[in-house]
């Protein structure tokens, strides 16, 4: 089991809940140093030499692995990525076993994706003193790397946190992105969180999370500064949830007239990849308010820094 | 949009005609210089130290995916090769989407193979300006650094490249490697292109390409220097082009016997994986005139080169 | 093919037979030299800086393969994994096309997984003179790093191998394990070796290999100070050999009451993945005499040594 890790320095990232407001900003700040690093010619820093980092998924994701395993190689840590599709949990090895054996092999860092909300948490739970455990997405619950990449985003645009309004449009119900995000948002002290979409998409508890809920669009969007807009799971129409693809772009979808609402200088982003003319219109995504591309960019220096600050290294991104 | 390159200089590779004379020559010597790297205890420079490349292969291929990732880590870069078809474009992403996402991870050079003839060309003509994008085959168009390798090999042999009469066998109706190898013969210039094969197998038009045309092997192959056998695609006999492949091996396999007709000192080469007993014999491939191995081996460096010269790297292969 | 290597130095790694008891050690002591290295802070040592290493695997196994994976990264190889279900064998390359293909590609080590009894062998026979071969388990014949670590793991707990009763317990039929451990205990002179199982999964002339042969598991344990069970491969059930899995535990697994015919200090191994509540129970799998991770760690220390070993690099592993 893992000790209680100590007061302000960042052990496992599980989920935003319960980081506190200092850490929260020293990961935005490490982030913002390891920002240069992805630029510069030789992207790689010795930070992490030596350091077995291993991606666990047991949910398909191009997209966020292959940014964790860029941050870990940037880093010069070793990764290896497990597709758990294909391995022996397979053939009946426990979720313990499996971490037991990671963790036998020297495993430093154990990045986990899972269907069931709470599997991090047990990894967390059950894992060796010296192994950190992030999140990269737990069934409903949370995906704070997400977050973390949307918070530094919005704050390089408009570091007037306390000011902003931000609103958060569509499948908020199925959305473990949309509920880290409302938590890292709050933690930050931004002025306003809205969240607006179909009624079927709402969470029924959501003001309690200190929230604004619209179910119009129009509304949600009035003189906001920030809007992010959530992937519609394309499963989720045949559970009824919704009637249509079209319909749904029809009545929620971020087009450049309904983003005429949101204040001038308001930003659009999207944690990808997106459905174009679904919950987002081409114009939208490809136009000048997006920062949809920057998010990308972004979570590469903000998985940097979650790695190196749960290994203990210290930040000082020399050239490796 | 990518600006124009320097004349002169490699930028994007996709296609081997419009390199220039020049720039190939210079492709070729710097392969050179590469070779004895590819050879020693270290099999490692680092020119690309700090690099990010992407090999995004839209059809399955072990070979040709290795020896760029072979290529790629020899030049000390980090390397991510991706399987399309477990990706997020089967989540309905777009191909500029999906490179838009891999320039914002901040990808340096992308690799591309894809079964659409243009496919390379569309992801160049879309890239950031700092991304260079090597075509690793696109439909039945090219595959540029096969073409390379291949020439390579046969100066390595024959430094005589303006005396050699060259034969192409087999089917050169699907193949993008003889549309390839064609342009880059003709544009070292040697002596003499022929092609043979069935008559449903040689495109219509190809003399004006400035190559003879045979429908007779035997005829293809007296007293030609090479001698490039293609590979019979199986599922070429489905489309009746073809009879078998027995009746295909007894008229047009590169047997022995039809070996006497060329050159004593003729050399045999394929582009790999070879049917044995269907394009080419057994004892034809093994045996002492081929060079089919040694075009595995330069291939590596042939894309060190090609990765190097379109990154700006100096090639002063120093151990890494 | 490649010559006969020099008496006493490790060439390939085929199988524990003929390896020879002073070369058996020296591996040991190598593998000791390199535990070290897997526990500082950087697993890292530069012996096999540039080499090239190529997990072909013709069987899924992602523990095996990754510590191999883990073993060259940590050696500083670069290391590629070929799944072969998804390779150019399905296009009918030989496996004889294959190797010549990866020695082109200036491979220096292959290690080969392989349903056939004897495909590693072939690797070696027909390899280049500078490449080595390791068997990662091929068919029922042997699977020599197993047996290594195996050995490895007791030595570390009991160095007075020449007193110790070990029993093996299990499916020693099919398993490639169970031979290779037979091997390396007889060359390392521990003083008794016993079979234990059901009679239908216990080889008929294993009386020949110096082996007591028990189907009565409780007398198997009696005063043992290694118990090694192997893992029931669920697929036997299919064909007749066991009646089901809840029956094979009743009669054959091991449990806390069995362990105690064992002697007191006696150590619990397994090769992994265990099948808990089949042929071990899970208090014995996770109680105090069990090594089963212990065996998984010396796993990454045993296959370095092995490398370091084949391809001739001195064993010093100062920090990379």
């Amino acid at each position: 089991m893992s000790p209680a890790p100590a007061p302000g320095r960042l052990h496992h990232l599980l989920q935003i809940e319960g980081l506190g407001r200092e850490l929260l900003f020293q990961l935005l700040d490490t982030a913002e140093s390891f920002l240069p690093v992805t630029q510069r010619a030789v992207k790689k820093v010795p930070l992490l030499r030596g350091k077995t980092v291993v991606n666990l998924f047991f949910e398909p994701s191009t997209r966020t692995r292959m940014t964790f395993e860029l941050a870990a190689e940037r880093l010069s840590a070793d990764v290896f990525s497990l597709d758990v599709a294909h391995s022996s949990t397979k053939k009946g090895e426990t979720l313990l076993d499996t971490l037991r054996n990671l963790e036998a092999m020297q495993m430093d860092l154990l990045v986990v994706r899972h269907p069931l909300s709470g599997a991090a948490a047990f990894f967390a739970a059950h894992a060796a003193p010296h192994v950190r455990v992030l999140n990269a997405g737990d069934g409903r619950h949370a995906h704070p790397t997400q977050a973390l990449l949307d918070l530094f985003t919005i704050r390089r645009h408009r570091p007037d946190l306390g000011e902003l309004r931000v609103a958060i449009l569509g499948d908020v119900l199925h959305s473990r992105v949309a509920r880290s995000q409302i938590a890292a948002l709050r933690l930050a002290g931004v002025r306003e969180i809205r969240v607006g979409g179909p009624r079927t998409l709402l969470p029924p508890a959501l003001e309690s999370l200190g929230v604004q809920v619209f179910d119009c669009v129009e509304q949600a969007l009035a003189d906001v500064d920030v809007i992010i807009t959530l992937r519609l799971q394309q499963e989720r129409m045949q559970g009824g949830h919704l009637p249509s693809t079209a319909e749904y772009f029809r009545r929620f979808g971020l087009t450049e007239q309904r983003l005429r609402r949101a204040s001038p200088e308001a930003i659009v982003m999207h944690p990808g990849p997106i459905n174009r003319g679904v919950e987002i219109a081409s114009e939208v995504a490809d136009g000048e308010r997006s920062v949809i591309l920057e998010q990308v960019s972004n979570g590469v220096a903000v998985r940097m820094a979650v790695m190196a600050l749960a290994l203990g290294a210290e930040p000082a991104p020399a050239e490796a």
